[in-house]
């Protein structure tokens, strides 16, 4: 592990705030020793520049992280990696559960902005954007992840859910599926809309057809995978081989409805879902589904605020990142192309 | 929902801190503005005590929280359950995730001490509690979570995993099992080794024997607990009708193992978990599991570190809460008993 401001404070029976004075040139430190603390940073190949740096300003060494809701399990993997890279860098972080709720939002942002926090990273939906520029205006740094704000000049980092789409598509086709239904959250949602059109891309491009009529809405909760699968499965005419479900909880509701049909999956059945949980390994069969790079996209946000931190006209990157397909249990060839 | 600060100097157009001022007499504020602010607690129905009390000190509304790893759903619901509670009155949460590493352990309250927070809940295994001991000299708040330190004069929030253990114990007893086998943590954790005394009591309680060489210690993980099942049903001799698994996660390894060995759960073997998380709702058979309150106990361990910090001399509590019984579809009747 990287040697940190913590290791050379430890190394040199002093605090934190001592080793920063000695590389800051403040505070009263004797020069020998400074010279001492200078020689374990080196023996430790302690790189300060960003402790240094930020401890030169008036920085409380703090961010807030807003997110829909801790104990969604997406959220909580997201979560843990911003926090185990800001740690490194001796910043800690601040959980706030928004539900997705502009008035939670409203009341955090108050309460983060009264902390003095060096800058937010945003990761829940918010309908009114006005929240978001006002915030801007007032010089808080911001980043954005998982979620897109295309009408702020902001740092974002978020996973291809339009490759995402496709690459469900190519697999379900490259195991012979023709009939194929999606179940979508709220289509107000950005990732959604552009997982569909990725999806319908995929078909597209092999010369696939696909219905309209073949989405089905549903609220971002298992229970309500189950009902939109149900009505899928329980439709007139011919039933679909396979279906892309655009988050993992959904997908678990589909694996639930299959079962309360009587319906095989994968055998009669095959399904997709998106994100790669630790819910997605526990199903029965455990799930086929995009993986998004969940730590990769906690520690990346965390840099580039970090980035922004320490030079503010740094300029601003949208960082999208390329899902992965994990292939488990839930998917199969069609009924009699095995 | 109870008005809170934020409520009052929204409507009164000011800052939190203005509200606080007014409240403490603090501050330039004149004297037909804190008449106004005055008048919009009352209709608000807002009682200032618990904000007002604290505004009065040098206190930085910030709680640490150290768990091992926020990306747990158990932790997680905790960490949601505490982070609502501490919001309504104006706090907020620093989540520090330690993999029950003393290393990581010490480096976050260096942290957090660096920060100033008003108080620390601890819901991770220490392996030295010197660290604790050493903190409390620093006169710094605690407040344990789902962990014991009985050493130490501390707010303490636990289920009875004793009485968990028990009911686990009667309810497979009812079903008519017999042969009972347990998978288990490291007996080093304390839930553990009281889980299992419960349901041994509960067992030894309606003459029920039970052997030592049934329980099989796992690490913390599916994997983990689908290698000691498979262990058990794979001892020759009489196999186990069912295991009684000291969290949920042991249990998933369990229904894996099961499967894999060709078991039907439950028909064939009846398997109990304990904690209740999301992962017992998606799991095939949905999971029978001793449901420890979480929310509650993330809520009550938020009030008793608030309660220290408004009274320093309150009494040291320890607060036990009763767990309960959770019935889905992994248990059954012993086969030819139903």
């Amino acid at each position: 592990m990287k040697a940190t401001i913590y290791d050379v404070a430890k190394e040199a029976g002093v605090s934190i705030a001592t080793v920063s004075n000695a590389i800051n040139g403040k505070g009263k430190i004797s020069k020998k020793r400074r010279e001492e603390i200078f020689k374990i940073m080196e023996r430790l190949q302690y790189q300060p520049s960003v402790i240094a740096s930020a401890l030169t300003g008036k920085k409380t060494f703090t961010l807030g992280l807003l997110i829909p809701d801790i104990s969604n399990p997406f959220f909580a993997e997201i979560a843990r990696a911003i926090e185990d890279e800001a740690h490194q860098s001796g910043y800690s972080v601040i959980i706030c559960s928004t539900d997705n709720k502009d008035e939670r939002v409203e009341r955090y942002i108050a309460l983060l902005e009264s902390k003095s926090v060096d800058g937010i990273i945003i990761g829940t939906g918010i309908d009114n954007m006005d929240i978001l520029s006002q915030l801007q205006s007032r010089s808080v740094p911001l980043a954005m992840i998982a979620r897109e704000a295309s009408s702020l000049a902001v740092d974002t980092v978020v996973a291809d859910d339009f490759v995402g789409g496709v690459l469900a598509a190519e697999h379900l086709v490259s195991l012979g599926h023709k009939r194929l239904a999606v179940l979508s959250e709220n289509l107000k949602v950005s990732s959604s809309r552009e997982r569909i059109r990725g999806f319908r891309q995929g078909l597209a491009d092999v010369g696939v057809s696909f219905d309209d009529n073949s989405i089905v809405i549903c609220e971002y909760k298992v229970e309500e995978g189950k009902r939109g699968a149900l009505e899928l499965l329980q439709r007139g005419g011919e039933r679909p081989t396979a279906i892309f479900c655009c988050n993992d909880l959904l997908a678990i509701g589909a694996i639930q409805a299959a079962k309360e049909a009587g319906v095989r999956v994968p055998e009669d059945l095959s399904i997709v879902g998106f994100d790669d949980t630790i819910l997605a390994t526990v199903t029965d069969p455990p799930l086929t589904t995009v993986a998004q790079p969940m730590e990769h996209m906690g520690k990346l946000v965390f840099k580039l605020i970090l980035g922004h931190l320490q030079n503010k006209d740094s300029i601003r990157q949208r960082i999208v990142l390329r899902p992965e397909l994990t292939i488990r249990q839930s998917t199969s060839h069609v009924a009699g192309e095995a």
